[in-house]
């Protein structure tokens, strides 16, 4: 197995997974956790690795060291496993996830801005997500004809701030999660809904159809429903934890308990809500989204373009908002019709960004 | 198909299924609704027609009806249909299923009586649940491995009633069921939660394991829930109306409409309660019910026996009750090796609840 991205929170996972069912790792790529990617070289020995800074290579005790993204592609066609856990964060994980489908690589997909920036150019036969929500769908669904798909969203930061607060909300306020500790991109991606559009844009790709939407469920106890054409309605329930979707995507026996199960008597009331545009403005985009779902590469060069002054402290929360919408809306009639065209259009849209 | 039991809920459910998909009718079996009966025969034009009391037959225009037991046996015999759909309430529902065994027939089954006096001696490949819980657990399963199936309870006509009040209450108050009207045996066993034991019988023969437990969920609109081995829990939702195991018993198209989906964000929170021994006192026996389900017959009978003097008015609630419970006592020791030892035991268990 190679994993991408092995010092973060889905890498972690991962290597707790490959630690209980002897997976053997063949290769780790890490960003600048150097003393906690050397700790994971010695205890799973992988023949190559890459890491984000190639002038930091002189510090990691491996015979077999690359660094920088063509680091990571070069490690990709060095190897030979048939299976890449990519859990890159960002646009960056976009390229290392076209490197393994054109190697003929399986991929594990926790990089959502892969599908989002790309999905209409990538062989999603081969891709399986690491996501509570695409899991909790893909687990739901089995074959059956369904009319919708649902994912749940916690609501993120801001959820029950008074409305008239949040524009002017900052980056450390933005990352305060009700639920849990992510990284700090997704924490700021929830806060907006951004992440829930991507997973809605992710859900279209993966499963093909644009019939997706999503509530709020406060506990995060329910990820996914899916509504079946017979009228039944089915819901996936799991503790807050990637080692479900991680070990299904390595393949572990499924007859092992991955995660204590929820305790039906303990979880309290669950309540679905709907997801109020005033409150989360950029929703209004789910549509359109949908609609033409290649216009996922603009809403992800703008989120990223406007996000970074705001982690800066140089803008707020309404501010970031205000810019992702407008820019979106600036670029919106642009569906790229090949993979070039994404990409410059990325660019694009980063730069028209930029320009507030 | 053959209906017996058509003028009851499950019964016209069935009809209405029957006329939307164009299901031709062979037979149809009646208790004493015989103007609604009537009406069915000559909307539905049934080549066989059979009625609870031999001496009503010249009521029915049909130059076919046979009355009594026998009757149903011999329409049994002289029908061609694959499929049975037995709606008949109570013990009486238990011969004509043995009958549709013996002549190789698929059941669709509403009687749960048969499966719990007789579950360790019928074919269970060959009988399909018309009850939304095992029809949602069914829906749920789809072969992955599981280690609890959970179903759920209404909490039935006293669920929040004083404690002190639940003995001295009489038939009409157990009758005011809080979620929905069914027929008078089924919530009066809703009340006391012995329809809650049937189903965890029901489900032990019909899905092999003990592995079965419920949990009070007020609302109803989740029936049924999954624990799979790797800690997911899958639940099924639905509106409370039974032409959605009806269809798909009957082997409907499933990418049809059956129900209109339950709307998430109108269905409020939903809850997980447990069921209270001291509130439900028979509850106690689910353990052993389990662990020697064949003494499903001796619960029936019991339960049977004692609900006649309290229908009538003769005892109250808290009598039938204590009833049930002695009497199951009583014989807990004498698990039936065959169907004969089974009967002789139903009517040695009848015969000593009468006694008291």
């Amino acid at each position: 197995m190679i994993l991408l991205g092995s010092t973060g929170s889905i890498g972690l996972n991962t290597l707790e997974i490959c630690r209980r069912f002897q997976i053997p790792v063949e290769a780790l790529v890490a960003g600048n956790n150097l003393e906690l990617l050397q700790e994971q070289i010695d205890e799973f020995q992988p023949g190559i690795v890459a890491i984000a800074d190639p002038a930091r290579i002189p510090e990691i005790r491996h015979p077999r060291v690359y660094g920088g993204e063509e680091g990571i592609l070069k490690l990709l066609e060095e190897s030979a496993s048939d299976l890449v856990v990519n859990a890159l964060v960002g646009f960056a994980g976009l390229a290392p996830t076209l490197k393994a489908q054109e190697l003929g690589r399986r991929l594990a997909l926790a990089n959502k801005e892969s599908l989002v920036i790309a999905g209409a150019f990538l062989e999603r036969e081969r891709i399986v997500p690491i996501d509570s929500e695409h899991f909790g769908l893909w687990y739901l669904m089995n074959g059956r004809p369904f009319r919708r798909l649902v994912i749940t969203a916690s609501g993120g930061a801001f959820r029950d701030r008074e409305l008239s607060e949040i524009p002017t909300a900052t980056f450390a306020e933005a990352l305060r999660h009700p639920n849990w500790s992510m990284g700090n991109k997704i924490t700021i991606d929830s806060a907006t809904m951004v992440n829930k559009l991507f997973e809605l844009l992710e859900a279209r790709w993966l499963f093909g159809t644009p019939a997706v939407d999503a509530v709020i469920e406060r506990r995060s106890i329910v990820h996914a429903l899916v509504e079946f054409a017979d009228g039944s309605t089915t819901a996936h329930l799991a503790g807050v934890d990637m080692k479900l979707p991680i070990a299904t995507a390595l393949e572990c026996p499924v007859e092992e308990p991955i995660l204590p199960p929820v305790d039906l008597l303990e979880i309290g009331p669950i309540a679905f809500e709907a997801i109020d545009p005033e409150r989360y403005p950029l929703w209004e985009l789910r549509r359109i989204l949908l609609e033409r779902p290649r216009l996922g590469v603009v809403l992800n060069a703008a989120n990223e373009a406007a996000m970074a002054p705001f982690r800066r402290g140089e803008s707020d929360f309404g501010t970031m908002t205000r810019r992702i919408l407008e820019t979106f809306r600036a670029f919106e009639e642009r569906e790229p019709a090949t993979l070039g065209e994404a990409l410059e259009l990325d660019s694009k849209v980063r730069k028209h960004c930029g320009e507030f």
